[in-house]
Parts: C-alpha cells; structure tokens; sequence
C-alpha cells in the first residue's frame, strides 16, 4: 500500500490511504480517542476507537491505515478513522525531556542537550527547511552562471592567515590543521582553469568566543569569481545571488515562513558605503565612536538602523577596509594602497558575508606577503599557481547559519544549527 | 563588452566578441602566430599578427577581443582575427613544470605536486566536471523523493565504530576526532522528524593504507531513510537513483566523456546475491578462496566479471554480511541472527557503497552494543533517539570519488580528487 505524506491527504477525502509518523498528541475522550500524528510534512488529527488507543504514547513511531474524512474543525480539514494500527518505533522511557508538541518554553541549552527530540517540534525545524532551500537556491544560480562545484580538503598544512585561531589535527607522524576556509584552495582551483567556484563546506574556527552569532564549526558559503574587472563585479554577483534566493524562499518555503511568523527582506538595491564614511556617518547621527579602521557590533547594528532609514534596505556593503585590517591576500586600491578592494555585507546588524578582490600578481603578492611578516616560502603550494598567470579574481563566502538565523528572525545562531560546535558543546 | 566563452562562439561569426582564458598553445610563423586560447569551456584558435604576439607566452591570462571567422580547419570551425589583447595574469616563471598542453606523459605524482597547473588540462579538469554532475543528480533525485539535506558535525567526541582509525583533534581543551562517517547523526537525523535525509560532506579514515583506491578525506555521499520495510527498499532506491545520474551524466557531460574515452554502464537491474553463494560461486567457478565472510579485492574483481557474463550488469550488490563483518548497528536478520540486513555494491570489481538496515529498537541496540562489548553509557547521546519511537530505517554511502573514478575509468582515485590527502601528501 502506497504511503501518504499528510500535506497530501486533502486530496484523498474518503480514500483509504497509510500514513506514518509520530504520535504528537494524545487527546483520550474515553469512547473515543483523538491522537495527532505527525510527520515530516505536518500533522493530522487520527480518530481512534477504545481499543484501538491501546498501548500508545507519546513520540511512538506508528504505521496507520484509515479513510481520509472532511473535519472543518481539524488541522488541514481532514481527519483519518483508522482501521489498523501499527507501532513501529517503540517508547523506551519514562517521561520525556520536555513536551515536543508545544513550542516554547524550552531553555535553548535542554533543546541542545536532547537535539534530535527538540526537532521533531515542527517550529524547531523549519529554519532547516529555509536553509535547505538557501543551499538549494545558492548552488542552482551559481551553475546556472557557470561556477563549478569544488570540494577542498579541511585538513591543511598551514593556515591562510599565518595559523592563529586553528585547531591542530594529528595527521599520521605530523601536526595539521582545520581550515578555517578554503579561502586559498578557491582561488588555486579559479587558477586550474576552472574560472568560476564555488564551495559548500565545513569551516572551522578555533575562536574563544561563546556567543550568541558564533560557531567553531560552521557552513561557509564559498564563492571565488576569476576575469573580473574589480570588487564591483563581486558585490553585483551577492547582490543578484541574493534576489534570487529571496526569491526562491518565497516560492519554496511559504509554510515554513509562516510558522516561524517572519517575513524576509526585499532587495532593490544594495548601498555601498566606504567603511571610513560609514564610522563618520556614526560619529555625527549617533555620537558614536568606532574602533580603527573598522566598526565594533553595536556599530553594525547602528549602522544598519541608519540604511534602512534612509534607504530603505536591510542590508549595506561596507567598502574600502584598510589594508591593516584584511588579510594578506586582498587587493589594495592603486592610488591609495593603505585601504583595500574589499567589503563586508551587513544584514540587520549583523556581518553575513565579507568578501573583495585579490591580488592576482605573483610579485605584488609575494611583496605583500614580506610586508606582513611572512615567509612566501611557506606558502609555495599558493604562491605556484600565481606563476603561471593567474587572472584578476575575487570572491566572496557568506556564514550559512547566520544567513539562516538573520533570515529566520532567530537569536542565537545554535537554532540554525543541527548539532552545534561550540566551547562547551562536542556532543551530541 | 559581454565576455563570451569560447562553447559559444561558433554562433557568434562575423561578429566582434571579447573572449578570456589562458595561451594554451603558440604557433609562431614569422608574420604570423596562431595562438590556441583555453577558457573554461574549450580551446579557440586566436590569428595574431607580428606585433601582437610581443610578450605573449604559454598561460599567461589574456583578455582578447576580435571578429570571429569560420576556419574549417580550426578547433570548433572557429578562429578569432584578434584586434586587441590585454595580458591580465602574467608569466613568473622559467620553464612550465610539464607541459599543459598535452594530455600524457606526466607522472601522477609529479601532476598532483602542481595540481593547479595540471588541472589547467581539459582532459585532467573533465572528470570533475562529471564529479560535479554525479553530485548534481543526487540531490536533485534525493530532493524530489522528499530527502531533505543535512551538515552534520566532523568533530565529534566518539567514533562510531569504537575510535579506531580516527585522527584526532585538539578541541579547547579536550580530545575529539575527526568523523569517519555521519552514520550516527543520519540516523538521529531520521529520528529528529526528518524521515529522509542525506549530506555531501568529508568523511576521514586513519587507515594506514596507501593504495589507488584509497584516501584518507573523501567526500561521501549519504543517505538514510525512515519508515522503510527492510534492507530491499535501500537497494531499490540506490538502484533507482544511479540510473537516474548515469541517465543525468548521459545528457550533462557528453563533451567530457567524450574527451575521456569512456562509456557509462547500463542499469536494467541490478542482481542481489548473498555473499555466501557469491564465496561458492568463486570457488566453484575460478577455483578462488575467500576470507571467512568477506570477498577480497581480488575476489570483487573476479565476481564482479562473472555478474557480467551472466547478467550483462556492471554492478551487483552482495547482500547478508555477517554481523561478525558488519557495525554494531546492522539489523540481524530475525531468524538468522548470524546474518544481517547489510548490503555492498560492487561496480566493475570495486565497492562503491556500503549499506543496509540498522536496529531501530533500543534494547536489541544496548542489548548488541554489549555483546560488541561497548559500553552503551559511552554512546548515550545516539541511543537517547532510539528511546523516543525510533522507526525502522535504513541507510547508505556512496565514495564520491570512487564512484567518479569508476565512471570515468580512471586508475587512481587521486585523479577523481582536486587535492588528494594521502598518508603522504596533506599539501597542496
């Protein structure tokens, strides 16, 4: 007997139909027992006889045939009368870790300690559904303009960044580490002849930050675009990239939107501020100071006020960094080599995405390279590829789950997240 | 002015295009040079004059604009008449390490030390292009049969098989190691309300193993599935979903098969046979011994030929592994305990996957964790799933980069991997 997902059931009225799931519910009448199964797709109200109800409980994994009737009154207007009933995930416990079929009241921490009963609650999953269709939508633009899928190792010999704030892997008799972004692989495989990149993959951070918009372990978004002309050809790539996948979350994700009460942005067109205008326009509007060469969170949150005010959009690419404050790699502006071909994407005050050209000259980089204190030795596997004409390039990588959490109206970057890895939190 | 790719240009006659990409080849006959220009999408024949081709040499990065013309005789019966040329990647080098321009001759090893410049060969790049289509097809099969894609973590606080053959990680302050498959989080995953799930994500195995078909990260390809009968509707999915890629590949890379000289296999149906008659059949037929509940390498080989004369199929999956063979968390077959519901697919003499049903009840899991002498207490943060109503489920994973090699008849599975980590090799 075919199975019936329950999104499907409206059009199977007094149909016999099977239909497996979870008990979510269990409303006893006494004569007549009401219980809600649900499943991947959503709930339905089951009506059961005395007998029937017999050994249920709560979270059980049934296997249920029945006739599909008109309920008004029920959820999706449907109702099944069961004719046979079938357990086939047993309960094993004595009570549970919290009730899964109410949504709130759950300290995030019990959710995280007990992840995979707190997701069975239809709210606690939805923003994967969102950003499943995010990673859908992101990888469908970039093939259909010619960007080909890479997969980099995550173990590497040495940092992009000179090996601060990595974690160390005993890699058979040497030392390696995590990446912390395929930043240099990109770029290599533009150089191999592949043009255009992408990369949907594990990052890694060894960060001494516990808060609520970071993960030591983390989906980076990554992108890296060869014969550009300069970061403007990056930024319109986001701009676009980012309509479209609004675009395909509207389309694709209505339920799920609805369920977690949120609306996403629209995009007309995004504003590109030089970094030092923006920490002026902060200094005048809000009497607030900005470090160096940069802005601190509450100023990304200010800032981001501001754009929508007089804008009227969510989000603001930050232009222009100083060179002090990019890593080695990124272009600076000819007539002004103290500030950089570089940008962050800052979505309702929070950085989503930092990105910029970079430097394809294998002497300005090697140059760059001895200015920053490093030894272009180290980073020969790199540098080789910039021998053998490397074309001007850049690129961009946006942090999924804060992509997922801004998008989702969520708090903490952990309900974006499956399994999150934090300070404290390997397991589960 | 719009960039065009070089796929493009036979449309394009007459008329005037810019076109981007690197000297694959310079043919220099005094007043005039024809230089071969590769792009992304394929080789165009440029017709330069005497001063045009000062500075020019082997992949340096060119911007070149001009007229296209007919020339039956060029690649793709296209030439460019060239107007102007722009160096944008420019040439640091002595000589090239090998030679981009031909497609034989180079020592593997000799390749993967200058990846970046080897890729730059269209026939080396082409099996990544296919790779890049397997994993397309995947997705998109799995997403339109209602599997919903998850990252699950690489850090990890236990192995899933007890930890051996793991690299560990220095996590803070403690030990983790590094995933040898998402196996217990797929399951959780099924059991978190997802039902159908599967990742694309890096796998890593310590295996002191340095062979053709060996890495010690790979990209596999996951799934697992809820609510299922047994293990017969995992192989009839994985059956289904590898004509659905080869008939993908078919019709996406015929450009690339065609450069690799290879046809795909034909899937009518696919034989399911018990390893223990597949040891008889060996012995009887080829007079080959095999090790007790398992084919060796040379056995898979011999097998998988005998699975071609008589059923004229490239695969076969071998079912009913013993559990002495099989993880602690393989389904034994009710009334043969000794046997379980496991599964391996064998194409053309190589395993490709692993698979089959696992134990959804919780005792008979604690119960067979025990007699594996494990300590359920240690994998407390899996089995707390299986207390909730966990349905019967089952699962696979397919090496991405085996597959890719196998398809594309290629010899070392280094070749199907941008960036091979090996016992020997963690750069570039």
């Amino acid at each position: 007997m075919k199975r019936y997902y329950v999104r499907d059931l409206e059009s199977m009225q007094q149909q016999k139909v099977l239909v497996k799931g979870w008990i979510h519910r269990i409303h006893d009448l006494g004569r007549i027992v009401f219980v809600t199964l649900r499943d991947k797709t959503g709930l339905v109200q089951l009506v059961l006889d005395e007998r029937q109800k017999e050994g249920l409980r709560l979270e059980m994994a049934l296997e249920v045939t029945g006739t599909v009737a008109e309920n008004p009154k029920a959820i999706g207007g449907v109702e099944i009368k069961v004719d046979g009933i079938r357990i086939v995930g047993q309960a094993h416990y004595d009570k549970l870790p919290f009730a899964v079929n109410r949504e709130e009241g759950v300290h995030l921490e019990t959710q995280l300690n007990h992840r995979t009963i707190s997701l069975r609650n239809p709210k606690t999953r939805a923003p994967f559904t969102i950003q499943n269709e995010i990673v859908a939508a992101f990888s469908e633009y970039l093939k259909e303009n010619d960007f080909s899928e890479i997969h980099t190792p995550k173990i590497i010999s040495s940092g992009t960044e000179g090996g601060s704030e990595m974690f160390t892997v005993k890699y058979f008799d040497t030392r390696a580490f995590l990446a912390q972004s395929p930043q240099f692989y990109k770029q290599m495989m533009v150089g191999a002849g592949f043009e255009r990149v992408f990369e949907i993959g594990h990052a890694y951070r060894a960060e001494l930050h516990n808060t609520w918009r970071h993960l030591n372990e983390y989906v980076s978004l990554d992108i890296e675009m060869g014969f550009i002309e300069d970061e403007n050809d990056i930024m319109d790539l986001e701009e676009d990239l980012l309509k479209y996948i609004l675009n395909h979350l509207n389309k694709n994700c209505k339920k799920e939107l609805e369920l977690l009460q949120v609306e996403l942005p629209v995009i007309t067109s995004i504003p590109r501020i030089e970094l030092e205008k923006a920490r002026e326009i902060l200094l005048e509007e809000y009497n607030k100071k900005s470090p160096l060469g940069n802005l601190d969170a509450e100023g990304e949150i200010l800032f981001s006020k501001y754009i929508k005010e007089k804008y009227d959009s969510d989000f603001v690419f930050l232009t222009r960094y100083p060179a002090s404050k990019r890593p080695v790699y990124t272009m600076p502006v000819r007539d002004e080599p103290e500030l950089t071909r570089s940008f962050d994407l800052i979505f309702r005050g929070l950085e989503i995405t930092t990105g910029g050209q970079r430097i394809h000259d294998y002497i300005q980089l090697t140059d760059n390279m001895i200015a920053f204190g490093l030894n272009p030795e180290d980073f020969d596997f790199y540098l080789e590829t910039f021998r053998y004409g490397m074309p001007p390039h850049g690129g961009l990588a946006i942090g999924l789950e804060r992509l997922t959490m801004k998008f989702c109206q969520l708090e903490n970057i952990r309900e974006a997240t499956l399994l999150p890895r934090d300070m404290k939190r390997i397991t589960p």
